[in-house]
């Protein structure tokens, strides 16, 4: 696959003239940063929710709980490499408020992520349920329903075990996102032991996979709010009604909440338990001064240089 | 295994006479890239239809559907590593036709990727019913069928699910080879978050895996034209009839015209969405000026000069 | 992910005065490397006994032997990313106590590692049965046993199949625990085949992940004395009593005594059958002179030369 | 795991005077390759039979058929790391000899090469058979067959499927071993899309898996004749008699013929499909000029310099 990619600007110019290229090209960072956000996010909840999709209307013959691990944790290393140097690739908002409170991403921009994370998963589901309306059709007998034998509602968001009461299962939302962010923190730590360079999205696939095989079984592991929202959003409006709000004594709540203490706590143990203890930080040799143009979104602070996020 | 690499071509020169070798040896490079994409199309299905025949004639004992994911996955895997820097190993025309249209194949040399793929196709799946032809007629007690409960035409070309309609499989078909395509895109973008360099061949045997347990029940991801007709064929002559053809409503022409579609859409997505706005080519150091043996394809022009591409 | 790296040390101090991240920072070699051992073996075991709790209780529902074995591998890859270039991340008092044996530790750090082991394993089971308490509770009915059709403890401790004899459960640890040493040498042998630099966290995740597809129904592969005694405390106190002392023949002290023995054979027959005759070590560049810094946990010493191993 | 490494050597001299280490030294390059590849065999085949007793005498609930496939993949790889840069880990005597017919290795070394890889598969189904022998006592009721519902013979050789010719299966042998070659082939290639460099282990691994999943149920992919009859020639003295030989229709000679005719055909083919027509050896710039203590094996050839391999 190399050699496609070398020529492609030269090929995409001899296709279309220069300057229409130049036209549809976007400079405002903002803009760029919710197109790749969206898309990320949307191409890892449609594989992410079709991989469900394919196990619950299976019948158990076309995968099982691990392709469901699997899938998801591949999928979000694909969202990785199609946003990762544009967006950073979040696709959660509870990981982009974590790295708002770090100072990794300015405030204002939480909003256009959340909008975009929402957004993303909301199409998602839409296409989804397109994919695979005549096969949940076909499974449930065309009655939609949250839960029961036949239930479909959990393709798209999640709901609690049977027999998990409310606080275990916050515990679960806040334990989950703490374990991912944690985990984040310590792939990227470059004092410590980073995942190779390059390797950054499937070392982000393989903590979900693991938290799918490891804490999944509780409450489907959403940890990420926006991941749970907009589907379930969009299961009331295509016909499940307002049970997906009402099911698990009112869960909805909780994947939207917990997440997000969940990130931040996750994040400063792993502050508090090694990176702030790092000896000597100048002379330790970091990746940035290598590679400067890896923090795009952080160009704009203050507005005065080439790229400036956000002046719109 | 590292030693048995350096020293091949001397260890290869001490049993025949070099001027052997470099009679044997072709410069054609379009034949080259026949040879190539065909050896490792045929390598590619061997293997995979051979995940499928062993699951299928196994009952259960030996793999699941998830088994038929992962080999698939690595078969890609294999069939990139074996062509890769010859032909590109796209192994799949909607690659090839989506490379063209992108100005990174040329129109011309589209003819013989097809053929190549074709063939590739056909002869692994003779070379499986070899393999299996016990096996499946152990299975199937010698009565090769199309459907029904020990249908194993299955083993070798796609059919869609009992309850999908032609609607859902062309979406299907579309949808899944986008979602190949936008991937793919996204793998090899230098400038946003590529896979890392020697990794390719893993990389696109993943987003394999990722299809195969995300959006595979409802017609069997063929979401590839060459893939998918040259068994179907195959199994025309070897016994299982007409209804190759006839089953599933006409199926056979829907994973031979929607992949195109899809391949087509799922790049120009990508482009619109990420790749046409990253900030200044110049200032970008991309691999091309580093590596620029990475675009053999080319060198099968007429050999006036370096890279002109489509200037036919 | 990239761009949250870089920036990160900024960032924060933007949120806190540069004192007080100066004021929080430990400097102490030794309570750096608790702090980090006890982490990454907590996050680890969290992630490790999880998907145990989540096969048993999900009756098949929520992942298979396998979701376990990979979900071990995996924990044990995260635990080498969190506390890896701090403490080692050996999480394993047989890894430390052969560490310390080939000089590769200081005798007397191995105390602080192994209270930090049990500590992290101690912790991590209560974290786990926190967390799958209501699961767990329905599960088995409130009935915490230690053997029988509806046994829990075996979500936390080893227990040995029933049909093992007291013997080949010792050959079983010792054994495992060899495999686990030798491959880990293999791995780190930069004048042999060893892992590629920065994938050492995956690298020895597969070796986990293959000790248990291969070595694990005897007794679960514990092959680690602290991973299983932590656990099995935490059973002790929290309702399943004396009998998991008692259970398997007063099996507990296998897994405390064989690994120890095993984890030093491994090593030594990787040594006595490869890396002693490795051919002259003066022209063979090593990766150490490169990267000084691999050794941080020398600089524990009383600080005044630079590496003086086990001169106590 | 980094810092363990680099002050390896230190330290062991630290425990043992200079001088021991050096008497105990092997400087003769034959028995060094013998020492490694019959560790790694024996490593190799601990772990992959391991694989398998535990499926076979676990009852489906110790893991499945992909179990055992991602089990042997990973043992290859681990034998790779093991033996790599010293005896080249083949680990078969079908590489070993196609090796010998490229002109990679000497012939003289193929003996050695046969006896060690015989050696570590017979030790290794001992190993196997002492640490499962409770389990597979327990499992078939102490009656140790080779056929029949409880047949256990197959935890150690490769035994066809009843409904299997002497044909299929030797045209199933031959088409195994062709495809793990040719993809090896692949995979050292430098001029094509070789594996990264330091992922050869791994790489190898996967192409097993690959064939496991594919390849296997014919007859359970041995394509290897020493892997096949070191633990073949073990269960005949270990108890189950004659029929070893027996079974299958005089089955064991297949996997000890058909990989030999396998191996170089697939070795050829790769050869003339792909390798052969590389443009322009000398401007391409390989490895062996940049690492030249790659090829430590042929140093010996004519005997003359410092590492004269087999002078004994």
């Amino acid at each position: 696959m190399k050699q496609e990619v070398n020529i492609m600007e030269d090929g995409f110019k001899g296709n279309m003239a220069p300057t229409v290229v130049s036209m549809l090209k976007i400079k405002n960072e903002c803009i760029r940063v919710v197109l790749a956000e969206t898309l990320c996010t949307f191409i890892m909840m449609v594989f992410g929710l079709g991989c469900v999709a394919q196990v619950v209307t299976g019948n158990g013959f076309f995968g099982e709980y691990l392709s469901i691990n699997i899938g998801f944790g591949l999928s979000v290393a694909m969202g990785v490499h199609i946003g990762g140097k544009v967006s950073g690739a979040h696709m959660n908002a509870a990981v982009s408020f974590t790295m708002c409170l770090l100072g990794r991403l300015r405030w204002k921009m939480l909003p256009l992520y959340v909008f975009a994370q929402f957004l993303g998963s909301f199409l998602a589901a839409g296409t989804v349920f397109s994919l695979y309306y005549d096969a949940i059709y076909h499974y449930c007998g065309g009655n939609f329903t949250v839960s029961g034998p036949k239930a479909t509602a959990g393709i798209f968001a999640t709901y609690p075990a049977p027999y998990i009461s409310i606080y275990t299962g916050f515990f679960d939302q806040v334990l989950g996102t703490a374990m991912l962010l944690l985990c984040l923190m310590a792939l990227a730590d470059q004092r410590n032991q980073p995942v190779v360079a390059g390797g950054e999205p499937v070392g982000v696939g393989l903590v979900v996979l693991l938290i799918g095989v490891s804490l999944g079984s509780n409450s489907g592991y959403a940890i990420n709010p926006t991941r749970d929202l907009g589907p379930r959003v969009f299961t009331l409006m295509a016909g499940w009604g307002m049970e997906v709000f009402r099911a698990g004594n009112g869960w909805w709540w909780v994947p939207l909440v917990a997440p997000f203490i969940g990130g931040v706590t996750g994040a400063l143990i792993y502050k508090a338990f090694v990176e702030l203890h790092h000896p000597d930080l100048k002379s330790t040799k970091t990746r940035s001064t290598e590679d400067p143009e890896c923090v795009p979104l952080e160009k704009c602070k203050n507005g005065s240089t080439e790229i400036s996020v956000c002046s719109s």
